[in-house]
């Protein structure tokens, strides 16, 4: 393969030694013959370091004792995921040294007084004078973690520090991970809301379906500040981003376009109702039993109907194969290698097919450009990467300078349109739907067009 | 009256203008005469800055108006305070910066699942692998704020933030506010033990008595990490680290003190439960209905039952007068003007008296030094403020390094002692039993002795 393997499984360590440039060729010959990968190499006289990326932590030792028997020793080694995620990837600062005596009256008592009495004459005054203005809460239970699964409250922490970093390095927003140990809907939707206050938006993040339908949707209600699942909304902007481009390069309309949604969870729930919203009138949604139906009698809960309901207004029944025959866009939010090579042949002309299932697409996207004229996945290593750092970051800085009081309809399609024109018409092509997750021009355009959309919607301290 | 009103009433302004010598003189002399304290002066060219204190907002107008007339124009006026407090007090930021995609991929998908593995397979790693290590959440439900009382969650903030900003200012803590929108004891006790999961420690902020004994208790049988809440326990830590200075200055014995404790609220209640912990054997309870003793008929609940039980040795009755009489220590935690000089008078020779009410004392530091041998108060202003700033930055750091599970009674101890020790015997004296809030010494002194009493007390994850 030539690609280097993930680093979900894949171990990148940075080796450190002494030795001469031929002794360095060696050791690098040497990671190549034993399967590994040189990600870069640099050297400052004598000193080298070379990066290089095994398969998994056994291939990782294999080609340590190779380069230990080239140098004659072991080198310094940093394992270098595990290296950022050392003591925690967030820091709490402030914005003020506390030195003197003068100081600490200022900003801690007695000089706190006043500001607190100022919110409590007027609670909008939290937005002047707390960090409430630029802080936004990543929430989780843990019970669905990126494609983990249900691995708690603790371990989830890694992924909502990351959520943060990247709101606070691509956005400048103040987000701070809140894992909770608690998994009745109803008891996490008292504590969100409860500790919402110190907060002017809500980040929802893996949470199992359908919890996360009730947590959601209760929460909005509850709560004057924006509630965002990523999961569902996230995604299904970056997908409307992504279709937007892929229906331009194949000259389609949206509107017309026959939509097949594969995988009927959140995200898939999510991708069809904004795809809708975005004026697409076809769109079937398809899971392991096949054509989702207002009848079928397995039509699990209220959400699950509605959905058979809201979609498939054609009334086909019966498989995938029925689903996709015709179809102009295949959105796979499922399982790997669900979708063979035939039934893509089976598509429209010029069919689009997002494959995002992870980390195996529901189609090896190199068998999938065979036959289609756009491919999407949820990975680095291809083309067109569909990528939630596309929206959320962006989309929680124009919430926060909105002091937007919900998320509505309007700004998911703003945020949608405004990752859509990050490609520009002239660059547009099959290989290029989508910009890059750190594409330094998205986060403004995305939290200028969001900012706009929410107008009017500014609510009062929640 | 000779030192300048506190800033939780007064206005404290930053004026910049320009002028020569001669009027700057002239605007300094005018706010002298208008009642206002200049606070400090500094010129660049012809650019001068004076900071100034007003009294109260009518105050700081009516100097505004002396100056401009002096000025013949308005300088530019910064208030300070509110200035500290605008946008808040705290950022949250990354440990490392996000510029590549494989920065990406290692802080955030897919990277990142392999922490997320390692902690599900074994909890404590998220010791090393998050923020836990070193976050403390600050948690209030806004019921009883400094002297403000009741004023909610959203006015709470400014006072969290700024025990965050000290944390990480003074300790190096990542400390994040949490304000919880929600009064009942058993679903704050959920609320704060769901959300412990992500910190390494909690410290419970301005939440009204009884309800904090209720919230803390049950918190410390549910959660793995320290409780701590310092309206109560910090309060107690400081109050007996100068209680060791003050009985070292009159040469009396801790263990043979009678200490009189006034105002039986959650903070006397801790200054009492703590001296008892350090040996002193006759403390009594008094409040606005006289000596606590079990007995009394209007014994409000459980935990003043229990006061009265474990106090009052000698089993005395009547009021305030009947319990000093002839008592060592004094220790207010109640109302302002309710000692008279004439019960301190009643005290045994050489009376200690801390008068930590807040505003205003329980009696005039100037007038208890008249007939007191000590004398301490919570205010900056006079000699000996009994600040909790000399506890808990110091606390937290202990318990953090030593990854402690618990906040212990020989913890509490520890922190005391190492507080008192910062003022060397051959400094000790009746104006100097305490060290300055801002003692860079005291934060490394108080982690180093509360991490060796908390040796063993390792938790697992929590």
């Amino acid at each position: 393969m030539n690609t280097p393997p993930p680093p979900s499984v894949s171990h990148t360590h940075l080796l450190r030694f002494t030795a001469d440039a031929g002794t360095a060729d060696a050791v690098a010959a040497a990671i190549g013959e034993g399967g590994g990968r040189v990600m870069a190499r640099s050297v400052q006289h004598d000193h080298h370091e070379v990066t290089v990326r095994a398969g998994d932590a056994d291939h990782a030792r294999t080609l340590a004792a190779r380069v230990a028997e080239v140098l004659g020793t072991e080198p310094a080694d940093v394992d270098v995921v595990m290296d950022r995620h050392h003591g925690g990837k967030l820091r709490v600062t402030s914005t003020s040294a506390v030195e003197t005596l003068e100081d600490l009256a200022y900003v801690y008592t007695p000089g706190v007084a006043r500001p607190c009495l100022e919110i409590a004459a007027d609670p909008a005054r939290a937005y002047d004078l707390t960090i409430k203005r630029n802080a936004v809460a990543v929430v989780s239970d843990g019970s669905a973690v990126l494609g983990l699964g249900d691995i708690g409250p603790l371990a989830a922490m890694p992924v909502m520090e990351g959520k943060a970093m990247l709101m606070r390095d691509l956005a400048g927003v103040d987000a701070y991970p809140i894992c909770l140990d608690e998994r009745d809907p109803d008891r996490l939707v008292d504590m969100i809301a409860a500790l919402s206050v110190g907060f002017g938006g809500i980040n929802l993040e893996d949470i199992s379906a359908p919890r996360c339908f009730e947590v959601e949707g209760k929460l909005r209600q509850r709560v004057g500040i924006p509630v965002f699942h990523d999961d569902q909304h996230g995604t299904a902007v970056v997908v409307l981003a992504a279709l937007i481009n892929a229906a331009a390069v194949v000259g389609k309309d949206l509107a017309g376009l026959h939509v097949v949604v594969q995988g009927i969870g959140a995200a898939g729930i999510a991708v069809a109702n904004l795809l809708m919203s975005a004026g697409v009138r076809d769109v079937i949604g398809v899971d392991r039993d096949g054509i989702v139906t207002a009848r079928r009698k397995d039509a699990r809960d209220p959400i699950f109907r509605r959905f058979g309901k809201q979609t498939n207004p054609r009334d086909l029944r019966g498989g995938q194969d029925v689903a996709l025959e015709g179809a102009d866009v295949f959105i796979g939010l499922s399982a790997g290698n669900t979708l063979p090579r035939e039934a893509v042949a089976s598509m429209a002309p010029d069919p689009i097919v997002f494959a995002m299932a992870n980390p195996t697409p529901e189609i090896d996207p190199d068998v999938a450009r065979e036959v289609a004229a756009v491919v999407a996945t949820g990975r680095s290593d291809h083309p067109n990467q569909i990528n939630n750092v596309l929206c959320f970051p962006g989309l929680f800085r124009g919430l926060l300078d909105a002091r937007a009081s919900a998320v509505t309809e309007e700004v998911k399609l703003a945020a949608a349109r405004a990752i859509a024109g990050m490609v520009h018409p002239d660059e547009r092509a099959a290989d290029h739907i989508i910009p890059s997750p750190l594409d330094r021009r998205v986060v403004p355009a995305v939290a200028a067009a969001v900012a706009a959309a929410s107008t009017g919607l500014q609510g009062a301290a929640g």
